[in-house]
């Protein structure tokens, strides 16, 4: 459930700018506010069942989206490659290394990593 | 004239898959093969006019894209701080680092780049 929302906010914040502004505004009153379908259909006045249905739209947009580009797999690929490059960073920083030699290759890796970031 | 080409390829490799698929052969027949309006409205059977709106029309929907997600644009800033990390990792490989704690504060600035890209 978690990782839906998860997933879903990422979609949203990609592609969000792709929606119409009612869909953007659905969309947050009920993902981000945490309003009930009721409680934005009361707010916006249209039928709870126009607010179901605008949300399904706007998430199924979302994912066709997702489908074409793919930029929240790059994304979350990138974030894995970064936060390894990061412990990598740490490791030389907190390290005790007696020659720069042992230094020198974690930093050939870190290169390696670099490279799949481009 | 060669940057306006790679500003259209940019778009183009961001945002082609959203385009109709005439769009995209169109696109690719003028950039990629370097084929003429003339050639490409002999090839797909259609004016050489019509060639040259649905061109344009392709290239306004991608600077429209660009517009609302900003892709390209975040690309090339994060291409320039991966070549400054880059360089910066070269400089301790091929430097003659007679201490550790030199090297530290390289990494220390390598990190701090990290976190922009995130």
């Amino acid at each position: 459930m978690i990782e839906d929302i998860v997933q879903k906010t990422l979609l949203y914040d990609f592609y969000g700018q792709l929606l119409t502004e009612k869909q953007r505004d659905i969309m947050e009153m009920y993902y981000t506010d945490d309003l009930s379908l009721s409680e934005i259909s009361e707010q916006i006045g249209i039928s709870r069942q126009g607010v179901y249905d605008t949300l399904k739209r706007a998430e199924t947009t979302l994912i066709e989206y997702e489908t074409r580009l793919g930029l929240v797999d790059k994304f979350l690929q990138h974030k894995s490659i970064l936060s390894k490059i990061t412990n990598m960073l740490n490791e030389i920083l907190t390290g005790d290394h007696d020659n720069i030699s042992e230094v020198k290759n974690k930093i050939k890796s870190i290169k390696n990593f670099i490279e799949k970031l481009e």
